[in-house]
């Protein structure tokens, strides 16, 4: 402390108190949108680079895409989820390798008619969209790895469920997907709810359809080794109104001898939750992204 | 999940997404103004109360004044800190006790000329203002247990040093102090730059006269015999430009005999760090105040 | 270290490395054995005093039973789990409350035909034993807080379903139980097997006639209000072999209204998990004691 | 659980509480001897051989030399440390690599005179016999990747010291050092006790002359640049009796912009502490090897 002057406290205490990450300015965090032809609309998406990304030109990165929950955007793992300073302090560290975080948008406001959800809808097909279009454009955009060792999905509560069924379709194309309080599966919603293209009726009609449960119920031989591809991470509170469903997935793939980690701590849908859960998730994909 | 009607589950989605917070919405956080005669100038204030804290109107409740930073204000702890979040969670598990949360107003922009700090400065007796107006009147408009067994104080930063400065001029009104990455001292400006009033200097020169270091280096047996009597613990990450300064406060007080916890965890003066420290914050108020 | 003599650093290191409590050397393990009327054997037991226990003699304590697991004894929790160790630390950390911990014996090698199990079985009513000899034995002669909100229960394994079962079956005893690991239910054993009198098929009976599982799905509301009356904890790692039967009660618990709370940790059926388990349980239940 | 029969679960439980660890039972620990020229006199050592060592015959793996402390032989890390528990289960959850451990016997009871220490002392050199016998048996007896990059060191009190000091001399052989609550500097014994050959007053005029601290210290730009070459992690309890040495290292350390990583954890000088700091240190080591 001796040997700090004045002016040189002052300079550090006002930037870290600004900046908040006087080790890793590097890094940084962008946000665009991308014109889909499926969709008929733009849509945003933020993503991180880490340190180093404009000076390291020849290198590659692996790639993980964020899934954001229902009523929010590709804004909330950065606001309240704040992603960022949680991979900054794990570089930093070495818990985590650096890699490039994608999180698209596909929610808003629900009560103001804004289409949420991962799937194919009638009228709105944003798996489609996601694998079709946001992907290659992504990852032709930035220098990615590109292939399945180096990709991972994650996701809260809608995302979650998401995160887990894209991982669970598209099994070639990502090494790890982790599930927080994910919504898993849904009783299915009645047809004349979603006759009306009530937006809330038809999310729930595809989260039925889409259900990660029967996905692996109803799994044969062929579809198990898929399955077994992946790693698979399921992390869900005990206070959660969404347990029961997480449960049943993970008994599901025990008894198809589908290997999984869970994870349930103390705590319930929350924002605390999906914050803590990046501790042991981004470590989590640094390892299967290193081997 | 079989139970659950589609419209529940949508209507829970929905409030969890925006409230965050489905099983405390009882707890709720206010933020007031108070005027002071000794600054002579209005100071906002922000209040967690706990959950029930308007059905049982005879219950009184332990009270933790939480400091913020420099260039922050009394909403940082909320905005950033998420305190809130944290105490309902640790409240509903039995980890934390319900209490009452203060967090005083000592900053703002100081490179827009704001007065920054805990300590009495020529002009601005903010010392002052928190022991003979604020506290007074906060403990008698809210139903707290005003005396040293129940009263705590932290903060980070410039709130870790003025948590720790606090408790030791005034130990006979503190239980504990828990210190995040603490500016527990600084070199003395020059005579020159605090003469012209410019409010960084004056900060700097009173965090000099304050030196939480040298008030344990120079105490005598009755002042040790005081600071004894406070509960303390600091909380420095190994790579927070302010290190040195805590460990020199820490082993001040070891040879003093004076005792103390001290954890040093992984990371620099950022926001993940103080959040998380808020974990082992509020338990061990909580131990404390339960004595 | 400067201040530090070569005799009192050698002394120091020697002690540490022989004692390995340096800080906690008041506490203490005794072992005893008591004669049972009921089960015409001599058991032994452990039981830990915290420090102070012979000099404040005027002071009475909360007690934790805690129970081994199937081929062990009183001997297992000391041995192994290291409970004097962890006890020791967190008393002085504040973390746990001191409270004296009594290991029955309920064990030994099945294989040797010793009996193993906390029910009550043909030729051997470990329960009667327990509750109508053990319990009121210890509690008459140590100084405890002979009451419902000053006692607990725990085990792993086995212990872990004799903790639950007894819990439930003498809610008006205990404030909480902290299940590891726990056989909560087992098959029913062919009557055959159980005729033979070997003694693992009576174990197996016994454990399928006390399942903990089936207690709860066949309670009326009176025995959930009873049940409701106990704080419990159920911990059990995702790759135990015991992870259905743990999962099964918790759900039929929260089917039946009745709180508590689970962690699913990394781990087996190990030393290791029941070992850090002891780290979330000691202050578990010095929450509860201390209220 | 339905469908485990009688049989099975006995079985599990009895092979479960006799093995514990179900999961891994293919790894094992030797213990062996080793005649020293240098020492003249047989010394004892354990190691550990990760699951497969025996079938995969073509492969080699990194290394851990893991020093014991104080009184200690080479015993005491699976005794008492159970790092065969810990390295089992963080390699089943891919929180650690497959590596070699290996622990030296440098110690025994002092009282009766027997040798302690890593260092070299008139009459018993130890470090040579380290570097010059003790390591080139070990990497080429088995298949162990004996480069900088895939060997560490790791020890606890005067292990610690010791792992630390062979890491700054021989800084060209380690990847990283992991020291716990370790004996990095005491001040000098008298030149007569050392003259005597009393075994204690030896070992401290070494842990004098080989004082971690003043290594750096003294430390010219080239050593620095040595230094730096290793990756450091200091980890040292609050209340342990050798936590100003600890810190006089990291904060030479630091001054000399030496990296390293610092952590002060709740525990004084107990084997809580270091049986905690495997599941750091383990995974640590991993991230480095793996690179």
């Amino acid at each position: 402390m001796k040997r700090l002057s004045f002016a040189i406290v002052a300079m550090a205490l006002c930037l870290n108190t600004m900046a908040q990450n006087w080790r890793q300015q590097g890094s940084r965090v962008e946000e665009h949108t991308v014109k889909s032809e499926v969709l008929k609309a733009e849509r945003s998406y933020t993503i991180y680079l880490p340190a180093g990304y404009d000076q390291q030109t020849d290198r590659t990165y692996p790639v993980l895409y964020l899934l954001h929950g229902m009523n929010d955007t590709n804004k909330g793992w950065y606001e309240r989820g704040h992603v960022k300073d949680v991979i900054d302090q794990l570089t930093a560290s070495g818990e985590a390798c650096e890699m490039i975080i994608v999180t698209p948008d596909a929610g808003g406001n629900i009560m103001e008619d804004k289409w949420n959800g991962y799937f194919n809808m009638e009228g709105w097909n944003y798996e489609d969209f996601f694998f079709k279009e946001f992907v290659p454009m992504i990852e032709s955009k930035y220098r990615i790895k590109a292939d399945k060792a180096h990709r991972a999905v994650a996701g809260l509560s809608m995302g979650g469920g998401g995160a887990t069924s894209y991982a669970q379709r598209h099994a070639d194309m990502f090494a790890a997907c982790y599930a927080m309080s994910a919504l898993m599966h849904l009783p299915p919603a009645s047809a004349e709810q979603v006759a009306t293209g009530n937006k809330m009726a038809m999310l729930t009609d595809a989260a039925n359809r889409y259900s990660c449960v029967d996905y692996v119920k109803e799994a044969d031989e062929a579809r198990k080794q898929q399955l077994r591809s992946v790693q698979w991470f399921i992390d869900c509170g005990d206070d959660d109104f969404l347990f029961d469903c997480n449960l049943d997935l993970y008994q599901e793939m025990r008894k198809a001898r589908i290997p999984g980690q869970l994870r349930v701590r103390d705590g319930g849908h929350t924002w605390e939750y999906w914050h803590s859960a990046l501790y042991t998730a981004l470590p989590y994909f640094s390892r299967i992204f290193g081997k």
